[in-house]
């Protein structure tokens, strides 16, 4: 069964796309243009009452919200490509602990700067440079946790490549190289150290040719 | 092996005491005071870098953040008391879709409310009724996407109680209790049911007692 993904031209789809690849999951991308506003299309919200990108359609099962969408075929799928759970239930509690401080300690921070410096033209209203400055600042802070962590284990979770290593990559990716935030990750010695290897998986490399 | 359980006076350790008593956890409240400050305190931020509440220690392992402490007692604890994550790897998924939907579209709008309608002043800050007035808004909107699929569904993840309702539990307490706004859930006759029977179960009830 091929897994459609949809709006996988955006950042979220794209946690969606690394877990599939990582997976050995086939899957069609079904363009979604939220400047269209086909995210708000009575046929899209039938698939995601909120509105919001990615949803799955995988054969009549649908799911929506990508860090549920990456749980559900890595606990599917435990065994086939890369295990990205961990190998016992102590560690995936971990996965769980860090893909949540990815999804309220790193993302709103993260997302703030994506919203304000790559899309506000786009999206019709004025950047707002003290949001920017304080979710710099804020990201910074989360970062040095981040430094402190990852000088004691080689990823997030333990010494495993896991979901929440994972969740990261398209917002960092954003960090990186549109923002020209790159000095954010490539100071800090054992986070720069960790971006570099996730962000060469080659997994990853082929989402950004997609 | 009791769970050492810290900062139970607050609504997300709670979130996380309703998931024990219902799995049947024995468990022990460790007091931390957020208006003295001692979630910033060097022994507390050895446990939680980010200075959150809260954070479970049993045995040796510790883990943090209230939506991967309960996901690791549900998985952890599956065949022991409520069985909160569904029969098969598919409503599993739909758990862990409506857990992220009040992590991301439920729970920033009440925990706005909360912040700005019940602790604005004991924190020394100036309730900000432009953002109790947004918040409001955005939170009914959600709400009508609840109502919409508790109409079809006895709760939100299927015809089984989950982790996913389980999650709504402390702050939603606060929106019908001290924030005076019961009638954002009983103008809406299917969340209304909800609402009446998640929040007279016997763990909840316990945990309104503690």
């Amino acid at each position: 069964m091929v897994v459609k993904v949809y709006g996988t031209a955006y950042a979220s789809p794209k946690r969606v796309l690394v877990c599939l690849i990582e997976k050995g999951i086939e899957f069609e991308a079904i363009p979604v243009d939220l400047i269209k506003g086909e995210h708000r299309s009575p046929e899209y919200l039938k698939l995601q009452p909120f509105g919001a990108l990615p949803v799955i359609e995988d054969g009549d099962y649908t799911l929506y919200e990508s860090r549920a969408i990456i749980r559900y075929y890595a606990e599917k799928y435990k065994s086939q490509g890369t295990d990205l759970l961990g190998k016992d239930i102590e560690e995936r509690g971990l996965v769980e602990q860090w893909l949540e401080v990815e999804a309220h300690n790193y993302h709103p921070h993260i997302y703030n700067l994506t919203l304000h410096i790559l899309f506000a033209s786009a999206l019709g209203f004025p950047a707002d440079e003290k949001i920017i400055k304080e979710s710099e600042e804020k990201l910074a802070k989360v970062l040095d946790v981040y430094e402190e962590r990852l000088s004691k284990s080689k990823y997030l979770a333990g010494d495993f490549f896991s979901l929440a290593d994972l969740s990261h990559l398209p917002f960092t990716q954003y960090l990186v190289g549109p923002m020209n935030r790159e000095h954010m990750i490539s100071s800090r010695k054992h986070v720069s150290r960790w971006w570099t290897e996730i962000s060469n998986r080659p997994s990853w490399k082929k989402v950004l040719q997609l």
